[in-house]
């Protein structure tokens, strides 16, 4: 289909063939909402399949009118086989990564308008209203006041601002953390005996904040980041926490931050913060060492008020993440980092030169959203989430987590059922862990490479998509290779679970 | 206007409700650049005037069947008036952020399809496009194949990435020239012996970065980050380089990364690359030191073969960041980072846990990108600079930059031309910066502050808007502030650029 309008001498696409450009693939995305499961879930390509698709060379001359018409086809022919299609119903691995329609909408007004948010001056809009939008996910996930801006707007002493992605979010609050306690009044501590503690369990984001703020040399170096030991359900130990933190004490170390896990992401299991807080409190470095909750995939959960429990506690922390962009329906990126103690997380990351200082960022006066993040520019996140808390509502949104739940409730009764698997990990909110089991007595590397095979296999049909991870044995063994299964993306329903089910179970019996 | 169908039971968008509310806000973004200056190109909102406007509270029950009405309503009542309109063709403060129709297309098409590419496995198509796409441009601004995966493909030593600001491309160099410095064979570096270096022109990125990486405790602290003296022309001083690294490394220190700005924010000087490489050469710490480009704005002007002088030498940097969502019609955000020496890169930044491994990823098979970047998730963001290239052509996107180049050039010669005005340093590409004079021997201090009542009034008229700087007097006096205008937004036409002028004239005839 060539555009109705003539290319304008100057190139630039013009605002009719926008419309009539942009209608055409508003129209392509909704075909592809509307089959999400016409292609394998796991892409099918080989290592350079698209690469050898793509010239080597790029266009030297402005498209002719038909090239929107090849572009189009390339998106269909090279471009979908080589996805892996995190939107279809089928992709049950990692954790979900959930678009939706109000969501891609807030995502294409973003770009129209395509203002730099990164002061509020140099759009207040973009910066009031991700507070406003902050703070209303903080109370719809039951945060206290402490992290949100509320009435005190521009002076609160907390509130929260969105991020890309929860990665970064940790590494502000390790930043944040060290920059508090290095700059304690009446006291010198040398940036080189700070040390990073969270569960053997945690994200990897933690090592690599380490690495990047200076306190690892490399991933292999773990000396000033302890990994402190899970309890049978692989939570936190809070004893052991505060064991290690008196190690590092009597050491001559200084404990800057410790990461709390609310949801990991090999088990979905619950670091308690509360307890975390207390052994802080025992150990008597609670001033010194900033708490950080990591509740990237679960904090979606606590919009529903019978899940809450699961932040026990949070009042104590000093920084939380979520991201709506993994379970609430809101498209990457969108990663909330409140704070209650925006101060140290400022010092941390705020540099004034000249050309960015306006009558509006003096002290108190407004709030410049690059002094809370790793970049300096940043785009317009906050309208996607308004637009998908406005569509769905709060109540919109509990009644689609529930949904989900009972999802991997479902699926966890089905593996249940059948003697030949087992449930590996308390089964918490949207992600189940299992794998097959052997016949009694198994060597567990053997049983390990059957549960590998199987996960291959089951992707390899297309039809669904499971990740794994590895987990402790209870018994002291070899680590257990598990298959992991997280609800969902937006489009999955009961069919689809059952349907994954019926897929395990047949590559079981042929594996 | 109601959507024309009911909402699902489950409170979806639907496919068809979809298309109808995308056609429609396609329709709205393109009555946007219809009349980009509708608006005040700064906004005159104050602090507060947007976050009255926004409920406290979310709303509870999903959205009737008219809220969409209402969202509408209130992007135009609310959002518009309190942005600053980075599109407007009066917006000349700063560097551009521009956006383009084929680059919002892209963006519609990422968020529909909303894979995240953090690994090759997770979508190859998202790794392998960006791949080519990095290859293409780096080509098209003349950068040597050490740059590039060319015919290497997984192989290759070298290649780009696309970040999301030059800021975490900085941050990145930095992490990348410490981590390979303190893994060279051999010899044992202490951590806090690294130092960084920069000019004083540097951009705050390079400050910031060192404050993340642990290289500055505050953004007071400058012992370990030195900003080395610039020439006449605001241009770091190689001469000037090499003493300070020579006195460092008397005293025991290790030069770990020389950040060389080709384009400074504040007055567009462009750092020599060879000379720069050179001063490594001679005081002998070419291995051992990161040597990165910050070009973020004036790399665009490289894709015109007269300006490439500007990279003379970038074949002996370690890496170069380039920012085609600047000046080169790609919605932000897009950072272009290419290395020559990606392992280094990659030591500094992978950490590989179990549930993130699967076959793709043995060594030297894929790229994983989430390895090339801070944070772990990342977004298709290949898409629209594949949309832009396909749909200008480089020699499009070469007339683009030379028409921008062309008004900067306009507007010097209207300045020029006004005795009551000075140019304040040599015009660089699409900047220009220029201020009021005074009677002779005005005080140096009233000087600045009318020219600072200048900036005022002329944003205040809304039409368009300049950004401000400081430089140095050449007479050793107090930096003079001055006024920048910075070549544009995609809209901008020569009429604009005089319309500024006029409106500076007029503006300057009351202060």
């Amino acid at each position: 289909m060539p555009t109705s309008h003539e290319h304008r001498a100057d190139g630039h696409m013009t605002p009719d063939q926008f419309r009539e450009l942009g209608h055409r693939l508003v129209d392509w995305v909704a075909s592809y909402m509307e089959q999400p499961d016409r292609w394998p879930v796991q892409s099918a390509a080989q290592p350079g399949d698209v690469l050898r698709q793509l010239p080597d060379e790029p266009p030297q001359e402005p498209g002719a009118p038909d090239e929107w018409d090849a572009i189009v086809r390339d998106l269909d022919d090279i471009i979908l086989p080589g996805l892996t299609h995190w939107q279809s119903p089928g992709f049950l691995g990692y954790f979900p990564c959930q678009a939706s329609g109000p969501a891609i909408l807030g995502e294409l007004v973003s770009a129209g308008l395509n203002v730099n948010g990164m002061s509020w001056a140099t759009s207040p809009a973009a910066t009031e209203l991700e507070m406003r939008v902050t703070d209303w996910m903080a109370g719809a996930i039951g945060l206290p006041e402490s992290f949100m801006f509320g009435r005190a707007g521009f002076a609160s002493p907390g509130g929260g601002c969105i991020q890309g992605t929860a990665s970064e979010a940790t590494l502000i609050a390790l930043l944040a953390g060290r920059s508090r306690v290095l700059h304690r009044p009446g006291r010198t501590v040398a940036p080189d005996r700070l040390v990073v503690y969270a569960s053997t369990q945690a994200h990897s984001s933690v090592l690599k904040a380490a690495m990047i703020a200076g306190l690892a040399r490399d991933a292999d170096d773990t000396s000033r980041v302890r990994f402190v030991a899970t309890d049978a359900d692989l939570a936190m130990d809070p004893g052991a926490l505060a064991d290690v933190l008196t190690e590092d004490l009597a050491a001559g170390r200084h404990p800057c931050c410790v990461v709390a896990t609310v949801g990991t992401t090999s088990s979905g299991a619950f670091d308690p913060i509360a307890k975390i807080a207390g052994a802080l409190e025992d150990v008597g470095v609670t001033d010194d060492c900033w708490l950080h909750v990591d509740a990237a995939h679960a904090g979606a959960a606590c919009i529903c008020p019978e899940h809450r429990w699961i932040l026990d506690g949070v009042g104590r922390a000093d920084s939380i993440v979520f991201n709506p962009h993994k379970a609430l329906l809101t498209n990457f990126d969108c990663s909330l980092l409140w704070t209650r103690d925006r101060a140290s997380l400022t010092r941390a990351l705020s540099v004034s030169p000249e050309y960015l200082r306006t009558p509006a960022n003096d002290p108190g006066r407004t709030i410049d959203f690059r002094d809370w993040q790793i970049p300096l520019g940043r785009r317009f996140r906050a309208l996607k989430l308004w637009f998908v808390m406005r569509h769905y509502g709060v109540e919109g949104l509990r009644a689609f987590v529930r949904g989900q739940i009972r999802m991997a409730v479902l699926f966890e009764s089905l593996v249940r059922a059948d003697q030949r698997f087992e449930i590996c990990a308390p089964r918490h909110l949207q992600l189940v862990c299992f794998r097959m089991t052997g016949p009694p007595g198994i060597d567990a590397k053997l049983l390990n490479a059957r549960n590998r095979e199987l996960l291959e296999r089951v992707n390899l049909t297309g039809r669904v998509f499971l990740s794994h991870s590895t987990l402790p044995s209870p018994d002291g063994g070899p680590e257990r290779f598990v298959l992991r299964l997280a609800v969902g993306s937006t489009s999955c329903r009961d069919e689809h679970i059952r349907t994954a089910w019926d897929i395990v179970r047949r590559e079981a019996d042929s594996t």
